[in-house]
């Protein structure tokens, strides 16, 4: 049955009846009426952020499915409450899909959607449809709670060390193997785990979400944000918001070892994936030299994270410093950017 | 410029700047982080609503401007605060369209976002932007407060007299002139202050939000929503969701007064689109019979809005009896939704 058939109502009904059906913690309202109705931790501040996933922009059919595209487009607001090191709560979806669409494809989507939020037990309070007149159109607000000061972009200040969690380019591997096709990657030499690997990490990317608790908690953490334009655009808004400058060691930046295995066989560069690539969903952060060390260790032993520190903070103009093995700084392209991607 | 030549920084820069300068209350963090950080009024709950806004499904470009596509974004989602009877208080906007837009047009759509917003102190504290691969996409998620228990859908009992503020079918009326092209809804005998009065209504429309909060606060009131989709499909909500029937008098359905000269001039049934049309953002509500005349009275003079019974709730499987001049129930077509729209 299309959603045509089943109608708007029809489909709202589905989306209820798709819940677990026990009323989720802090939401007198749910889906259903005009507005949720929801129930702050009193002494909390209210985290609010918002995405756009556009089909034939943030990805193709061609290569996700439906769940795909639900898991995500949770996934990635997971991770913006994760860079203020928020507790993610509650989320309200709007999709628009052509009239054709079969409903079991939305049904897949809203699975999607809650088996990235279930871990996290954020529940799904309200949300709109509507028809689509091209492809699939989703907006995800995620809402959350903080106990109190959020760790900004703002914040870095000259001689902060810079570190990121994990490692990068995954993702931007993953993307390339999806655009070339599985097959012909196989065939070019990337190894079957690794293609699981990396695609996997593209269409069902994770949130640090107790890795950005614990260091929105954490003594001698000043900024915070997380790597979903790519480094370079990040660590710009950092520098930017902060009025800073940084340095970068490319030798220390932490590339995924998928990542590194897909640009060997596809002859690309991984240090490109890692630092222009974007959807890493890993978090940057800046904190007191002093601290960095005692930080990674308790980190790792926290959360099981891994924690490289990449370069420092400077006074000075915006910008960043890419050092190359011989010391001297490397040029290297911008990273993500929407209307110039 | 287009917004290709601007690039999403430079568009969120613009959007940024283009705020009151001031910083909007209880938001310790707004645009330029991961998520906005809000400070909820202590003792209140937060109500959460969201709504989509897509070229050639809600609008058309040929005779909306970015300005209208602004407001009216905003609009619709002050009237589901205002269903509540809710205060509204934060906006995350999120906005895609194609590379080649001009960037004036994006600052006029914000524009009209902001002039809908301001008189109800609403600040936009948050959002996304995206290219779009075909026509405009907008995501509006409005935030605001509630001091206590909210007017539901779901608590309409038998018994209670329905009623519904201002009036029906402007917005309706309005379409229909915007489609026909206000030319040639003059020359078939529309009136020029018809046509600015109904189309205005369409494109601008005002959310019922002091109407709300009166309702909302007031003894006898039952359940409550806004009139978005049609009085069919809305007051087929509350019966619904209260498990109830409804009984209507056609002869009680106020209808605005420039909706009935537009269909006398095109040669429609104005009521057609009081019932079926929607959009026009008044409040649908429910409330004891014996409170009904106080409240009308009341509410007349607290807000200068009218007030008018149009039918009573009664026991009963889900479902609405027109009832036509003759006492005999008449046989009318559904209210709007979408995908069978």
């Amino acid at each position: 049955m299309s959603v045509r058939e089943l109608g708007e109502l029809g489909l709202i009904r589905r989306i209820r009846e798709g819940g677990t059906g026990a009323p989720a913690a802090g939401v007198p309202v749910g889906i259903g009426d005009d507005a949720a109705m929801l129930a702050v931790t009193p002494g909390s501040a209210l985290l609010a952020t918002t995405d756009l996933v556009i089909e034939d922009v943030h990805f193709r059919r061609a290569w996700a499915t439906p769940a795909d595209v639900g898991w995500k487009a949770m996934a990635v607001n997971l991770s913006d409450i994760a860079a203020m090191g928020g507790v993610p709560r509650w989320a309200l979806v709007a999709l628009a899909v052509p009239g054709d669409t079969p409903s079991s494809d939305v049904d897949a989507f809203y699975a999607g959607l809650r088996e990235a939020a279930a871990p996290h037990g954020v529940a799904i309070v309200g949300g709109d449809t509507s028809q689509s007149p091209h492809g699939w159109l989703v907006n995800v607000t995620l809402l959350g709670e903080h106990p109190g000061r959020p760790r900004l972009r703002s914040a870095a200040r000259a001689g902060d060390v810079i570190a990121v969690t994990g490692s990068l380019g995954r993702s931007a591997a993953g993307l390339a193997v999806l655009e070339l096709g599985a097959d012909e990657a196989r065939r070019r030499g990337v190894p079957g785990t690794v293609i699981d690997e990396v695609t996997r990490a593209h269409l069902r990317p994770r949130a640090r979400v107790a890795e950005g608790q614990w260091l929105g908690a954490a003594r001698g953490v000043h900024a915070m944000l997380d790597c979903s334009d790519g480094l370079a655009t990040d660590l710009g808004h950092i520098c930017r918001e902060s009025a800073v400058a940084a340095r970068v060691d490319l030798a220390r930046v932490p590339i995924a070892s998928g990542a590194a295995a897909t640009a060997r066989a596809l002859g690309h560069e991984p240090i490109q994936w890692a630092i222009a690539g974007g959807e890493d969903y890993e978090l940057l952060l800046t904190c007191e030299p002093g601290d960095a060390e005692r930080l990674s260790a308790d980190f790792r032993a926290g959360t099981g994270t891994s924690f490289t520190v990449i370069g420092e903070i400077q006074a000075g103009k915006p910008g960043i410093d890419w050092i190359g093995a011989d010391g001297r700084p490397v040029p290297l392209p911008a990273g993500f950017e929407h209307f110039r991607g």
